[in-house]
């Protein structure tokens, strides 16, 4: 019998790399002194560890000025790849709480994003594995107090185990309260006795086969509501009919300097302070995003924006949770992050193309809202603008880029495509707003069907958008 | 005429964008209240932003914990894109030096790494522009007090200003010398009059012209001798016949357990010290490296590690210059990055089956030692390992591999393609051991045609070089 255990999980790893289309998270917490690193250690070395990246890492200060989810987020194992976490989240939440840090509502609230985090991780083929590392008061004091007698070992001890030592009992109580808010069947914990005869291996060894090779649960993430803003989510319908009458350009130029004046101040306070902006274009072909981020741009310090204009992922991105390429675009604090279409493709293109899963799209309004709270959270201005013009304005400016030798570039065959589902994306786009117009995120639907007033309208939202952060009480 | 030079900049961008072949790399550095940031600003206005990056960072702790390069590398552009850095590698010698944080002799090594570096880039098609912006003393006097004065414009000026004005007479001539020392066809310099009447856009848009759509100027990376070590450099030639005599198994499992338990507290002490490890395997085909490399990382906290699969390079990868994508594996300090094959790669493999043109792999020495000493000047251990079997044995493996259910993946049409090219397989590993074991970094020469000792032997140079370091005075 060659088919032992250990053959089992290294040949389950091999060919879950080879099918690269699931990857494994398993995460490890718990009480002190129970062995936590000596079972990552077996278990990493049964493992292909060429296949497999063990996280256990103070945040760096990168991390620390990016919302908290990120420094997890970016180090997401790769399709085919296992990822293993030492407290991960769980510990953020758990120290914290213990040291009161956070109170009881804040370790709920922890929780919940943690609930929501790994429905969504699972979701995208993520197979979660959970441990908790369980030991009595009494033989975890015996074991600290035996490592620190024993010159080869007395480094192990750090301070801060003693303290949690101090709170076994409280550790206890909230590692409970932890699991049971936590478990899932994409996401089961499991727990094992640790300490001197340390936890065994081979328990887990089984739990990563399954995950690595067993069938992976079908996962319905949390239901989470939109809690509405006082006005209504917009609708492409409500937008006026279109004047013919463009605006006066010297009006227009006037104007154009005035806003740009104000945004500039108000950039550079927002920045004094280290307030994170994000800004999210979106909008039908040709309705003139380019135009309107240049504007914007205009009146910003080139070393303190990015633009990112959003197309194909690259291999790389493809080998992750979809909303990975976002996170990994997230700006530092007091940077402005302007995104040239956005996460919301999942919902407009990806929907009407059919290049992702009616579930997939449909599970994504609640990730998008989780996404942009957690922004908010942060500390992160937001700002979501779409801009629309009408079919027949779309259809001249189509003509006047075909026309125009320095705007050919930008008229392609898929926007006459596109232009065929007219339809199908305005009802897409109508679910978004209904779906993600929310405290969390409210839209601007801009009439672009004049392209001075749409810059404009632009300018002035940012500007109030600015403005309402620099003016709230902090 | 409609082809405008700013149409002409957009329309060069564009095109270098949609060829994605090379990318351009344009530094803006010079004395305080010059307007540097106004020329970016311009001339990013006039550019495709959602192509182009400004970076103006301070080191962030992720980027002081790696070697000096690490935080140029991570930010140059992809292919296609344009990447504008303030000061960039220009301002911290500069600075430095006025400061007297470094002395001349630092400062010019520092100017020949750039020499270096830049050369590296161009070769991999990366176009560069340099900008020194020019302002006598008394006029960047005036205009330091007029913005001061201004209310609207006073937070344009930083303590740091007023220090470069004092010193306007020491960065002139530093930056006199800076220009001379790094002065090249693949890399000029232009030095524009700053101040209130601030640079022509222009003149440099014309440059950027150049650099996006005109013809690449051949390199030849500045010569770099590789300084020899005591003993002569191996050649494969220099193994011993193989004996038939594997060793006792016994004797092994407690050698083995020895060598791990010194490795173990060595680790723990370089980790203590925070020193950052790369040790780099490689070795032909069924060599052994992957059972090796077993046998440390058994010793090691598996928190500290990563091994570093190197195959084919990503999307993301293939868009930056070769090295990119070691640059992005470097660890942190502390830490320990195990690459199971290398950067060697471009002088074996890609060599041999032609995937780099003689031009790139001979160029590569140099990259590859220049790469070495920034990795120990940053103050890493390297080791560099090369596990040698003799083709009758890879023989013998091979077959084993065919016969052994468990063993099978490891085994693959191209493992017995590239036996049939040992011969100049073996030149290029020689040639390899010539021109890059030197002070920067030697070659441990592993025969490993029994398993047991080579990973004794793995062990036991480790061990090495860790003790030799921690034993060296601080």
């Amino acid at each position: 019998m060659k088919e032992s255990l250990r053959y089992r999980l290294l040949s389950a790893q091999l060919e879950m790399a080879r099918q690269a289309s699931r990857s494994v998270v398993l995460v490890v917490t718990g009480h002190a002194a129970t062995g936590k690193t000596a079972l990552i250690n077996e278990l990493n070395h049964r493992m292909e560890n060429r296949l497999t990246e063990v996280h256990a890492l103070a945040p760096s200060s990168e991390e620390r000025a990016r919302p908290y989810w990120w420094r997890y987020w970016r180090r997401l194992p790769a399709r085919g790849r296992v990822g293993v976490f030492v407290h991960g989240w769980y510990g953020d939440a758990l120290f914290a709480r213990a040291e009161q840090r956070i109170g009881p509502g804040a370790f709920r609230d922890h929780l919940a994003e943690i609930r929501a985090f790994e429905a969504e991780l699972a979701a995208e083929g993520i197979a979660l594995v959970k441990l908790w590392l369980d030991i009595d008061a009494e033989e975890q004091g015996r074991h600290l107090q035996a490592l620190q007698r024993d010159p080869s070992r007395a480094w192990q001890v750090k301070d801060h185990d003693w303290q949690r030592h101090l709170q076994h009992g409280v550790l206890e109580t909230l590692g409970r309260e932890m699991r049971e808010a936590t478990e899932a069947e994409h996401a089961p914990w499991r727990r094992l006795a640790g300490g001197p005869r340390h936890a065994p291996a081979k328990t887990v060894e089984r739990r990563l086969v399954t995950a690595m090779a067993g069938p992976l649960p079908s996962v319905t993430p949390p239901e989470e509501a939109v809690t509405p803003l006082a006005e209504a989510p917009p609708r492409l319908a409500d937008l006026p009919v279109p004047t013919d009458k463009a605006m006066d350009k010297d009006d227009y130029l006037e104007r154009l300097a005035r806003a740009q004046a104000r945004l500039a101040g108000n950039a550079r306070e927002i920045q004094r302070r280290g307030i994170p902006v994000v800004l999210v274009f979106e909008g039908q072909d040709a309705a003139g995003k380019g135009g309107c981020i240049h504007r914007l741009t205009s009146a910003l310090d080139a070393r303190l924006y990015r633009v990112h204009r959003i197309g194909a992922p690259s291999d790389e991105e493809r080998a992750h949770p979809w909303a990975w390429r976002f996170w990994r675009r997230l700006p530092l604090d007091g940077r402005v992050a302007i995104f040239d279409r956005s996460w919301y493709g999942r919902v407009l293109v990806e929907r009407v193309e059919g290049l992702a899963s009616p579930e997939a799209w449909r599970r994504a309004y609640g990730e998008i809202r989780r996404f942009e709270r957690q922004l908010l959270a942060h500390g992160a201005v937001l700002g979501k603008l779409f801009l629309a013009v009408d079919k027949d304005e779309q259809l001249r400016r189509f003509r006047a880029r075909a026309e125009t030798p320095h705007k050919r570039h930008k008229l392609t065959e898929e926007d006459w495509r596109n232009r065929e589902r007219w339809e199908d994306y305005r009802e897409a786009i109508d679910a978004m707003f209904a779906h993600t117009h929310g405290v969390d995120g409210g839209w601007a639907l801009i009439d672009a069907n004049d392209k001075r007033r749409a810059r404009l309208a632009v300018l002035d939202h940012v500007n109030r958008l600015l403005e309402a952060r620099l003016d709230a009480p902090r």
